[in-house]
């Protein structure tokens, strides 16, 4: 049966090649005083940013820039919003990877506020975000986090204390989402690598989600279906290619929409607690780690097959999929897992991704990062020894 | 290579048995004075107008009623927008079917404007609505027409000069969809019958559309695997079934959304002219034509099979779906064609689906029928012979 389930709102998405054109047309809608927050290092390596300028000037448009580099941090937040808090933005727009729109997404919440983002993180501070901001536009310049399509906004702050948590609110939404993959095209091919990885990962997890239902079901698996066949030739050979961008901000665009529907499992568990501690790109700790907890997650479903009979279908699907099939046969659920946890791999092999030790996490960091990992929506229950062996066969 | 689209807002949905009883945590969200919008008969029959009144003034909540019967009229329209548009109404909530969805909607659309609704409805009037409303909440006790998930309330004018013609604008998308399986237990076999092949044509003509994407055809196709396996059962022995009622509320939910971002066809264009001069349920319409149509597009499609290949493949696969298989191996396309277009005939049949002469059709309206036929996004295109033999097959 169909469980019962919410699906909320998605942001208005336009989607194609030179579709940033559209973006004036929006303009208009919300008002004339923006402020842009930009990623620096993508928007000139595409080369759009002095062209937006210049459409900017010509329309007679008022802006402000912020420009970033990084994830962001509460400091980061709490000054953007101070130095605008009184300067009647109109709306706020955000180009650039999943920490510039995660910025972006972050001002625009706190600019009605008068205190602190940390007050408002969960499981940092005690108070409830409302709700209320500044539009928003998400137009982003890889194929990752699919925070264009996400309510939440993921704040860090690295250190003994450190931790990786979200501001959320449904109402966070963007209001639109400009998704144009020529922005993406000049994203070099290790970012690309660890993008797509992360992207791949909110897949996965949101479609073995216990928490899917059939919309989240079917959105992930078209997700899938695209970023399996992509992410290997986005991340090489093929990285100039404009229908293998396409396919890979597509999957990316339907992660977030799926991630923020059916939520995330053990890896983006452990990907909070270790980005807390460490500086680690986020796609990074995802695309290490997809492969082992994938594993893990198979062996444990296989104990428990009458419970666990759904998810293992699930992965198989996948593994059909990569094997160039629509779907697995009952018969064939084993090998079709093992398809996709081989692929999975070969993928981290083949795209060098590094492991946990390069970022000095070494075997005494381990419990302290196991202490602060929550399963999320696994398909499954793990024991600390299982996801200790997941980090454990990283290092 | 995926396309370029757009892909607008969706209600934030609510799903599930028994989820009716969300409705009052959205009402403390838009404020306390409302209006209610019902069909009479339909909550009459699920017998929970009742408990809603006495939940109402247990937390005092304000309310006005508006209670309808037949298919929303400008004169409908107009007449309770002069009702309401001085008594400060925060929320219009409508509980019905498609029809008093859509009464709800153009009403919470009109309540801010000074004219009549003809003024903008699309081939009628000649201004274009700007979107500004009251907020709305629609929640349908038929699974039919998906209008809880639409942009646009249908309108029609019955006579000589008659239309069914749309107001639509991005934002006329309900605020909020609350889709309760259990509000549509008691809908009679005869209407849900003809309801459920509503939902069954803008499934399959949103599936086929060429103006379709990725997101539409997974989601079509997810509503369309649903909806085949319930529709017969919902309208027979199984009308009780919660499982079944569940199944049908969900491929109605997602009709909505793929019609809105994918458009329909040839079945719809025909319904748009045929309910313009004829006082005809719009489920028996669709329903009627369905078969026909579907032979018809296919045979043109087999035409041409260059361009066409991408349709029938589609086709085949709802074949497909029908006989237990995920999707269509690429030797037996016109085998699962044949499989569809048998089981429409067969569905026609068995639900005991009305021909148009019942309804005082004759063979001498076809050519104004057809005059006043548009193809929409039919995925080929259609001679004018080609159209008549559809009508006439089902006269």
């Amino acid at each position: 049966m169909i469980p019962s389930f919410n699906f909320t709102q998605i942001p208005h998405i336009i989607f194609g090649p030179g579709r940033l054109n559209d973006l004036y047309e929006f303009i208009l809608k919300f008002g004339k005083n923006l402020l842009f927050v930009i990623g620096e290092n993508s928007l000139k390596r595409s080369g759009k940013w002095g062209q937006i300028e210049s459409d900017l000037d010509q329309k007679s448009l008022q802006y402000s820039l912020i420009n970033i580099s990084g994830e962001p941090s509460p400091l980061l937040i709490d000054n953007s919003v101070k130095e605008f808090r009184n300067k009647n933005i109109d709306l706020v727009i955000s180009i650039g990877g999943g920490s510039v729109i995660d910025t972006g997404k972050a001002i625009s919440a706190m600019i009605p506020k008068k205190d602190t983002i940390k007050n408002y993180l969960e499981g940092v501070g005690d108070k409830i975000h409302d709700g209320k901001k500044i539009p928003f536009i998400a137009i982003p310049t890889t194929s990752g986090t699919g925070s264009e399509a996400t309510k939440n906004a993921v704040i860090s702050e690295v250190g003994p204390n450190g931790f990786k948590k979200s501001l959320r609110h449904d109402n966070l939404i963007p209001n639109v989402a400009i998704i144009d993959p020529e922005l993406m095209i000049s994203c070099p091919q290790s970012i690309t690598a660890a993008c797509g990885m992360d992207a791949f990962t909110q897949l996965l997890e949101a479609y073995v989600s216990p928490k899917g239902n059939p919309i989240t079901e079917s959105l992930a698996f078209s997700g899938l279906k695209f970023m399996s066949k992509n992410l290997l030739r986005a991340s090489s050979t093929d990285s100039t290619d404009i229908k293998v961008r396409t396919s890979m901000a597509y999957g990316s665009l339907i992660s977030g929409i799926t991630l923020a529907n059916a939520g995330l499992g053990i890896v983006h568990g452990l990907a909070s607690s270790i980005g807390g501690y460490f500086d680690i790109p986020h796609g990074i700790v995802c695309g290490t780690l997809l492969a082992e907890a994938t594993k893990m997650n198979i062996k444990r479903l296989n104990y428990n097959k009458l419970i666990g009979g759904k998810a293992l279908r699930k992965y198989a699907n996948v593994g059909a999929l990569i094997a160039g099939k629509n779907i697995a046969d009952e018969e064939n659920i084993n090998d079709y897992c093992s398809i996709l946890t081989n692929t999975l791999d070969n993928w981290i092999d083949q795209l060098e991704l590094d492991r946990l030790g390069k970022y000095n996490i070494n075997l005494e960091d381990v419990d302290k990062i196991i202490s602060k990992t929550g399963i999320k929506n696994n398909p499954v229950s793990l024991k600390k020894e299982d996801i200790r062996d997941i980090v454990i066969n990283r290092l």
